[in-house]
C-alpha cells in the first residue's frame, strides 16, 4: 500500500480513490461462462449478459464472451485471455462443492498473487441474504502481474453482489497494476 | 454454484436451500475430540456429547465418538473416518495456537477441496463474542469428494457457533456432494 | 484452543483473557518499514514512529525500527528478527497490488502456522471506513513456533485498523505462544 502511503503526503485522503494524473488507457475484459449445460445450448447463458452489461458500461472493450464447459476449458479460456494481455477477466459458475464444479481448481494455477480479501468481503456480502453465500470457493488474484481474475458463481445474487463490489474496487486495482499513481 | 444456477429456471429462488427431488439417503457422521488431556481422562470431554446431540438430532447415524490426543492421533483418526465413507466429521479441539494445537495441520492434507468461507463466517460470528474468535485456524473443506470435514474449536462458545452455522448450511453441502439436485 | 476448553473448568470465561498465573516475561518487538522511497530519504517512513509508540506503551522492549526498500530486503529484515527470537515482528507497507509490494511474498514463507483470521478481521474492519482495504495482501502468523508476525499496510488508517485489533488480541496470541496457561 506504499502508494496508497505516498497519497497521504497530498490533499487526497489515503485509501480512498483518487483522480488520476493521467488518463487511463483503454481498458480490455473477457467474461467466461463456466457451465456444462449452458455450453451445450439445454439452457440460457443468464449471467453472462449481465457481465457484458456491467463491463461496457465502465468502459472496458470485451472479447467475445465464451461459454464453455465446467473443468478444462475454464482454463483453458482463461489461459487464452491471460496470454492475450486482458485487464480483467471474469468468470462465472463452477464455484460451488458439487463435482462438477471446478472453476477454482482450473483459476488458482493461474494467478501469482492471491486477493483473499475480495472474495471474503464478497462472500460477506452474499451471506447477508444467505448463509449459502459462505460456500461459494472462487479465487481473485493477478495473472502475470498484470491481469485481474476474479471468480463469481453462476447465480444471478452471486454475479449482482460480484459486481456491486467490483464497481467500489476495480479501477483502483488495474491502475495499481498499471503504475497509475494515485 | 450451476446447480443454483440451474435452479433459477424453476420456481425455487437461487441459493435458498429447496425440497430435494428425492429423499435423503441415511447419512453417517463422525465426532473426533482433540485433546491430550481429555484423552488422558484428567478432565471430561465437555464439547463432543453437544456435538454428538446436534448430529443425532439433525438424524445422522453416529460413528462412536473417538477422543484421541493432539497431534497425530487426530488425523489418524480423520483418515479412519473418510476410509470409511463417512459423510461428516466434526473435530473440536485443537485449534489456537498453543504448541500443541495441532487439528488443522492433521486435518489440511486430507483436504481436497477446501471451504475457507465456512471458517470466515465461523470466525466472524465468534468475533461477535469475543475478538480471540479470530485466532481459530481451524479448517473446513472436501476430503475426496464426498466427506466434509470441520474443525471446530475445544470451547463450548466455539462450538455452539459453528453448529449453529453449520446448521444452515450442511444440508446443501451434502445434497451438492451427493449429486442430489436442488 | 485447548487451553480456552480448560479455562473453562475455572471462573473464568472461555475465550476471554484472563489474568496469567504468572507474569509475563519481558517481551520483544521489531518493526520494519518496507518502502523504497522511504528507506532512500525521499518521504519519511509515518508509520514506523506510531507502531513504535503502541508497542512502547504495552511494554515491549523495541530493537530499532528498520527502514528497508521493498522486496527481498523485507524477507532479510525479518529473517534477521525471527533468528534473534523477538516475539512480536510487525512490518508496514508493500501489502497492496503494486508490482512493488513484496511484503506478503517475502512474509509467508517464513511462517509456519497461518492466522487468516487475524487478517480477515483487520480487512473487514477496514472495509468499514473504505472498500479499499479489502485489498489488502498481508499475513499473519507464527514463526518457528514463537514469533507472531504481521503484514500490516503502509497507510496510517490501516496501520491504526491494525493496531486496534492487535490490542485486543496480542497478549493471548502470545501467552499462547509462551506457554503461559489462561
Amino acid at each position: 500500500m506504499e502508494r496508497v502511503t505516498a497519497a497521504a503526503n497530498h490533499p487526497s485522503t489515503p485509501f480512498q480513490p483518487a483522480v488520476p494524473t493521467e488518463p487511463r488507457p483503454p481498458r480490455t475484459a473477457q467474461v467466461i461462462v463456466a457451465s456444462t449445460r449452458a455450453a451445450a445450448g439445454v439452457y440460457p447463458d443468464r449471467t453472462g449478459p449481465v457481465i457484458d452489461a456491467w463491463l461496457t458500461e465502465r468502459g472496458f472493450t470485451l472479447g467475445e464472451r465464451r461459454v464453455v464447459p465446467d473443468g478444462d476449458p475454464v482454463g483453458a479460456a482463461l489461459i487464452e485471455a491471460i496470454d492475450a494481455g486482458v485487464d480483467l477477466v471474469i468468470t462465472t459458475g463452477g464455484t460451488g462443492v458439487s463435482p462438477h464444479d471446478l472453476t477454482p481448481e482450473q483459476t488458482l494455477p493461474q494467478l501469482d498473487r492471491l486477493l483473499p480479501g475480495l472474495m471474503e468481503e464478497f462472500r460477506r456480502r452474499g451471506a447477508a441474504s444467505t448463509p449459502l453465500a459462505v460456500i461459494s470457493r472462487g479465487h481473485a488474484g493477478i495473472a502475470r502481474g498484470r491481469t485481474l481474475v476474479i471468480n463469481l458463481p453462476g447465480s444471478p445474487n452471486g454475479v449482482r453482489d460480484g459486481l456491486g463490489l467490483l464497481t467500489e474496487v476495480v479501477d483502483h486495482i488495474l491502475d495499481q497494476l498499471h503504475g497509475v499513481d494515485h
